[in-house]
């Protein structure tokens, strides 16, 4: 959308649904040059050219606001995360890796403030937690896997705490290249794969 | 010790830093048989039969007894983890992985709330910190590596954070025996060793 679009459709009366995605996207991209928690409806508004009124008769908290642009920045993230189902596994594995790990160095600081600060808010954790379903259910998908075993669950939760983990410490200086980074993750990954899903 | 000699060394003046190792200590106890956001200075103070206000002279608040209560439990658990360097890594690491669980599944509530309160307080979380820095440590002690390469660092921080969640999950219903999940977690954990250890 161009600058002159937006400038009218601020303008113009929204619907509340429209509205709402609005201030979202608003802060969506506003997590991308900034914190996460330097996000809220002051700097909303002011993005959008609205009153911070307005944003708070939409979110009645910052938190509220909060919640849902971590909620759209998770969609936007597990929609970087298809593979083409042609390609065998671990080539969908480390392509799925590189994709989130691009989508989390654009902002590594708000990604970190999500991560870490989640624990805090029921609702943040919430999110997050809904994220990882998300990722996890990508996965079994991609494995044609409709009725995973307890096993497989377990093992695939396991594995994408142990990726955001890893990343987040990669993100401190990266020390290594990113790809030595995704072939470790595809690594444990496979072989949890292999424990955990019947071969055939 | 006997019922009686605590008795007596509860009524006696202990020194400082024995009275609050014993309060600690009384902590770690109940946080054994209640989840650990149950465990205060009220039920510290009823356990050693001790004032609240004793145990307040000492811990200034709720939280501070909590984060001492929380640290020493790290400490208790590592102590767990120390495995028979003449046995072969992945020996080990089985036997490791085994002795974190049983020691989480003795108190699996007061784990969870530890593990997802800690983000909420940033004491909580750097007890959190610590104890993973001292497992990653333990490993890279059993592997003879005093100076990891930051590629087996960070794989050994993500499969801890691995590890950690896939036990949480595992711990709602045990929906497989531990020694398939303990032997799913070695075997990610071996992948990332040949991942990231030169084989020699």
């Amino acid at each position: 959308m161009s600058a002159t679009a937006v400038d009218a459709q601020t303008r113009r009366r929204l619907d509340p649904d429209a509205r709402r995605a609005q201030l979202v996207q608003a802060g969506l991209e506003l997590i991308k040059e900034r914190p996460f928690d330097q996000v809220g409806a002051a700097e909303v508004a002011r993005a959008v050219g609205v009153t911070k009124g307005l944003v708070f008769h939409y979110f009645p908290s910052n938190r509220d606001l909060q919640v849902e642009i971590a909620r759209a920045a998770a969609k936007e993230l597990v929609a970087q995360l298809h593979t083409d189902p042609a390609l065998p596994n671990d080539q969908r594995l480390a392509i799925g890796l590189e994709a989130f790990i691009e989508y989390i160095e654009r902002n590594p600081e708000s990604y970190v403030a999500v991560a870490r600060g989640a624990g805090a808010n029921d609702r943040l954790l919430e999110v997050y937690e809904e994220c990882r379903r998300d990722i996890v259910g990508l996965i079994f998908d991609a494995l044609g896997q409709s009725d995973p075993s307890p096993a497989l669950r377990i093992g695939m939760r396991g594995w994408i705490a142990g990726v955001e983990e890893a990343v987040i410490q990669w993100l401190d200086g990266r020390p290594i290249p990113r790809e030595e980074l995704v072939d470790l993750l595809r690594r444990a990954g496979l072989a949890l794969l292999e424990a955990t899903v019947p071969q055939g």
